[in-house]
């Protein structure tokens, strides 16, 4: 692994202080992180606190056998200088700390093949509740195949409800998606993501601010939040409680002028109560499907710029009989021929000629036993 | 019943045409009503459509026969002149047409006992989709009761769907509702809410522009919608597909410069679709419960200025145990003392203390067999 000098000094002074530190942010505003370790090496910096002048003269040696260490768990390290950084993250330098975090990460353990600041280029968060409900788990899903299907990265946190589900909804479209952890990039929390957290490092990409083997503790949960936000375009909360940790992504993203927004629910639910209270204090906007997050993000407006008709889709090119035969395909389920004329009121040799007709367009599988769909024919309907 | 002489020629103008044409906001704007019934009977007015003058020397006796006949089934004419004349529907004379109706009605035919203007003076219309799911249903009666319980009357229009169930919230907190209907205020449409339309017109109001015995058609229902709108507040859509009557009505509120608000729905109900566009294009504010209904009505202000929270309720000043009593007793159930007693781990002799102590502050109700909630608690509890 090859590192620059400044990315290498970044990396010694990752190991002074909890990331997100403010006064990381307040050093590094006059002076490269090069020259402050090699102040804080000679005792020149008398504002910083005694015991990271102390430490300082071992940083070098530290920083080498972690990075060592690293490379041996799949762990790479970039910062700021790196083509593959995400450029939103230099906004969190400008922005006030919340729960006494703030500031760009001086650099972030990554594990994966792809290139971060490219997948960051179009990307969403969506995040919400742990104790998410079945209907956030399906919106969170469809809500993150959708996106990705039209090419959006879906970053969020791995974690259990919403997180999960967005990511499994990004996967099942065969696209990338970004898993930002509290603890190391090489600790799989929870635990019963790990086959999780292990196919997204293979695909896409699992990154971390801390260092590899640090636990996820509640601060960090709270400090990871802001690269979430900062890494993506907007952030879409799917299900949040009142006191919800997606409020405090919400918060961040807001603070750095990204793209707010929040799927509404129902108001007999708890696990809704705080997307509404963002939606009524106007700290997100409401988004329902995956083309108004498109619009909202302002990546539907290349595509299209009448903003309430979804751009025509294969589907809507179709024959009125071919759409029916869509129709009788619920996505995920295969149906023999037979089946489906029996639904449509088609004879089977006519559904057979519609079917390979779909075939051709890629629009249905043929499987052993009959028939799927190839794309959920539901979103490119509802657009 | 007594009418003065305005009321009575507008009663004779009523006769010329459809209640909303804008041609007699334009004829009122200059003259009163008994100038221009005079004007035409002489035929000294030319811009008026050339039947209008044909048939108004005909309109005095036939304006006594209506009123003859109206009252014979409970009906009575107010207009503008009336102390029961609700105040806000003046605004509609400012206002562009929609569906081409618009104007103040030139009066109402109201079956009831109540005081229609003190009704209104603290009002809010709930209106939704007839096809209403179960979850729209039950949000509408529990807004209807809460909002009722907070001396608010509810105004709706009597259909199917959301419309029936917030008028029996109301109803169920033996509170006045008024019905706002599009045909006759004697013709009971639809026909499976006839008992629930003379109800309202036994213990508060029924209310309709229209000639007694008018059939209620599509245009009727548009242009009645104005008034419900007029009438109140503000008016709450709770659940309207994409192009649901609801949104007309909202549309309405918004021209009149009421208040919008509309209650959010899982993004995977189409019932849900058309407030969600609604609140999306800031035509109408979130709402999720009746506290924020007060509020956007500028109604809870005055009680407690602190947004966020509830005011006090008599739930909240409640002691502990007495708390505990009230959660055991789901609204609409009777327990025995030794059930609730089971249920919170007490002595059937303190649970007896509590419940003697709570009925005489009226929160619950002794029951041949146990006790019941008096008022709904959990109303109480969410504020």
């Amino acid at each position: 692994m090859r590192i620059d000098k400044e990315g290498f000094a970044r990396l010694q002074l990752s190991l002074l202080a909890e990331p997100g530190d403010p006064r990381l942010v307040r050093l590094l505003e006059d002076s490269t992180a090069e020259e402050l370790v090699a102040a804080l090496t000679s005792g020149h910096r008398k504002d910083v606190p005694p015991n990271w002048t102390a430490r300082a003269h071992t940083l070098v040696g530290q920083a080498a056998l972690v990075l060592e260490r690293a490379a041996g768990r799949g762990l790479r390290w970039i910062s700021v200088a790196d083509k593959t950084w995400p450029a939103g993250l230099g906004d969190l330098d400008h922005v006030e700390p919340i729960n006494g975090a703030t500031g760009a990460p001086l650099g972030l353990w990554i594990r994966g093949p792809a290139d971060l600041a490219e997948l960051c280029n179009h990307s969403v968060a969506i995040v919400g509740a742990r104790d998410a409900t079945t209907y956030g788990c399906d919106v969170a899903s469809d809500l993150a195949a959708d996106l990705a299907d039209n090419g959006i990265t879906v970053v969020s946190g791995a974690a259990f409800g919403i997180d999960v589900c967005a990511h499994r909804g990004a996967i099942s479209m065969g696209k990338p998606t970004v898993a930002v952890l509290a603890g190391g990039a090489d600790v799989h929390y929870p635990r019963a993501h790990t086959s999780l957290i292990e196919r997204i490092a293979t695909d896409s990409m699992v990154v971390s601010e801390q260092l590899p083997g640090q636990a996820p503790i509640k601060s960090r949960f709270l400090s990871r939040n802001r690269l979430i936000a900062a890494m993506t375009g907007g952030t879409v909360v799917v299900e949040a409680a009142r006191r919800s940790g997606a409020l405090n992504t919400l918060n961040w993203a807001d603070q750095l002028g990204r793209v707010t927004m929040g799927v509404p629910g129902p108001v007999t639910s708890h696990a809704s109560v705080g997307v509404h209270q963002a939606l009524r204090s106007g700290k997100a906007i409401v988004v329902t499907n995956g083309r108004e997050v498109l619009e909202a993000l302002g990546v539907l407006g290349a595509i299209d710029a009448t903003p309430d008709r979804a751009p025509e889709s294969a589907y809507d090119r179709l024959p009125g009989l071919a759409r029916r035969i869509i129709d009788a395909l619920p996505w995920g389920v295969v149906r023999s021929a037979a089946e489906i004329g029996a639904e449509v009121g088609m004879p089977i040799s006519d559904v057979d000629d519609h079917l390979a007709s779909l075939e051709r367009i890629r629009l249905v599988n043929r499987e052993a036993c009959g028939w799927s769909l190839q794309r959920r024919a539901d979103l490119l309907r509802e657009g």
